[in-house]
């Protein structure tokens, strides 16, 4: 029986998959299975994911360069950036990396620098800093809060700072920093600091006007609201940033140095093939159909259709008597909702009750609130395919039945 | 009638594929394509491809630490390691990354390091070590040739090294450095020395014997011998390397520092998930799988067929009369062949008429010989589907209609 549906699925494929498989109408469809609905990685397209089909393409090849060259001049408008002296990068890797990018090429051993604590992230983005013996400030947040405009302004008048670092949204607590708001004060009181941007939750779910707003540099990672497997670092600089890089006297890393990886894109990008390190080719080539997908939909509709599918997920969580850990809905996150346990539910089992369900959902890893709430991430594929209307769904469910 | 099909070959789908598609036979086979026969990115086989499709999973679900659980117990016996103590890595990123590894992890600022040079890629392990500050000496080897063993014991008895750095197959010359016999020297000369592999073109095609032959640190990439997409950063630790690496005072980076990494690669290992920078989950799927390919065949059978295949290429080439780079067979490497292209013949034509007849081969990139040889990798899935000897043919056809 598997041999005869075998051959005549062979005998199809043939009929259906040309050699270029992306070019034409996706003729693959995910199995189902165990919905992951965690703040990254999320869901893919069934077009994203098959692309990571792609058959072995030599890293110069012509096929590759040509998506190389599409996935670096999309970035600039999902960055929303017409700046051509700033610049795109795609680097094997995960958002981590951005850091180090950030830390080893930006600024200099005892630069000081000023970071805006609004959860786990941002206090690794500062660890990062400092092992590049980067002198770190931190201003904290109350938790599920934003660090106040007025404590920033001040800061920065007290102080003369190299950089400023803000976590767009900040993963653990899904706190949604103001970073346009934020950057007008930098701009205002200290225009010669470089703002850096952790945007791994943020970039393709949050507004980031790169050029607008003045940010000299933004880092993400694939598997987030790009909605592409993990193993991408993705990240954007400024001209001034990638002038001070280019700069620099003395490199403190080789494979995160923009120094070495500045020609590599530039050579991509004008349609020609370069050799630093080898590209993840697959993973780059679902990149290159999801910001297809990003860029033909239109951001700005994108943006609005996950904050329309953030407002009613929250307004569901509220409905079941739940609470959110953002202080309120201005400074909570449209990717994702970090909900506090209800009181009478114990949190395993409320996770272990999804899971049954098919839906992994992630636990709390704010220090302080280890084990009293839960996240789920609601970025990408997931909005379109009504995969939050079914967690949400479940949610309820499990809440009734944990608490009868 | 695209309609009709894909409706059918939905159905099939559905009885075909199961939730958990790797544990089934594969019902996938590529489509006819240009063959990479470059020396990595290689060739895929269609088990490890398919992999790629692996639907979202939680970095911490348990499908996904079961599946990397075994990919680190498997690449105990790809390294042929049974040292509990041992250590093996993979992290998103590519092979040049565990030069960095190696470099901000394993030595100091000021440490004195021998690099062997064969070719581009010891030249540029040497650069990366420089920018962390380490003082560098070369022995460099004659175009095509090794460094030879006296002259090693010679500069070891010369002066005192914290490390050596042997590229056990330098990519751009197709050279093979005798490990082996290296390590011994350095084993009885300078014990305390470290030895650092890069095995990027070895891993998984040449013998690499990490216990038996002492060796401390040994890294490659996804996308050579091992035969995975592009994007994993593999690598190996001697205890007496990660107990330095967890000793070290001050660490030198962030996303590649060994002390952050060493416990989320025990966690997976002991079968829990940790987190400290996101997995690429279906790369290291794909690994999984690529690995249970090599450990069912056997490592020492898998190596056989792939010299096997490669005597056979060589000969294939001089039988063309074409001559090799490397001085001799011994130094010859068996994943990829450097060969001069014949007198009559210009490269670049050669280059395109492979291309036109369905393969990629790769351009010469030693700074001496740039346009003067081509370069053709027969590792992994290739050396079993036939690609190789069609390559082979490829090329004959290519020189004989060039000559004419």
């Amino acid at each position: 029986m598997y041999r005869t549906l075998a051959s005549t699925l062979r005998a199809l494929r043939r009929r259906l998959f040309s050699s270029s498989v992306i070019a034409m109408s996706c003729p693959y469809k995910q199995p189902q299975h165990k919905l992951t609905m965690i703040p990254g990685p999320i869901e893919f397209s069934d077009e994203v994911l098959y692309a990571m089909l792609t058959p072995s393409q030599a890293h110069t090849s012509p096929e590759f360069v040509a998506t190389f060259q599409s996935v670096l001049s999309n970035l600039r408008k999902l960055f929303q950036s017409t700046d051509k002296a700033a610049q795109p990068y795609v680097l094997a890797g995960s958002g981590t990396l951005g850091w180090d990018v950030a830390a080893a090429n930006l600024v200099q051993k005892d630069d000081k620098v000023l970071v805006l604590l609004t959860g786990f992230f941002s206090d690794s983005f500062a660890d990062c800093l400092r092992v590049y013996d980067v002198n770190v400030d931190v201003l904290t947040a109350p938790i599920g809060d934003v660090v106040p405009l007025a404590d920033i302004e001040k800061q920065l008048k007290a102080e003369s700072y190299k950089a400023i670092t803000i976590t767009h949204v900040d993963t653990s607590t899904s706190v949604v920093s103001d970073v346009e708001a934020i950057a007008a004060v930098v701009k205002k009181v200290s225009p010669e600091t470089l703002i850096f941007v952790d945007g791994v939750c943020s970039i393709g779910v949050e507004d980031l006007k790169f050029d607008d707003w003045g940010i000299d540099f933004a880092l993400t990672a694939s598997q987030k609201a790009i909605g592409v497997p993990a193993g991408l670092s993705i990240f954007f600089a400024s001209a001034r940033a990638v002038e001070k890089a280019l700069a620099r006297q003395k490199d403190s890393t080789f494979f995160a140095s923009l120094k070495r990886w500045t020609p590599i894109m530039k050579a991509y990008e004008s349609g020609s093939g370069a050799y630093f390190a080898t590209p993840a080719v697959q993973a780059i080539t679902a990149l290159k159909v999801s910001l297809d997908e990003i860029v033909s939909e239109g951001l700005s509709a994108r943006l609005a259709k996950q904050e329309e599918t953030s407002t009613k997920f929250k307004k569901d969580m509220e409905l079941l008597g739940l609470r959110i850990l953002p202080v309120n809905h201005s400074v909570a996150a449209h990717g994702l909702t970090a909900v506090y346990f209800p009181e009478n539910v114990n949190g395993g089992d409320l996770l272990a009750k999804l899971a049954s369900k098919g839906f992994t959902v992630a636990g709390g890893i704010h220090k302080a609130l280890v084990g009293k709430y839960f996240r789920v991430g609601h970025m990408g594929y997931s909005v379109y395919a009504g995969h939050v209307d079914l967690v949400s769904k479940a949610i309820k469910e499990s809440v009734e039945e944990l608490s009868q």
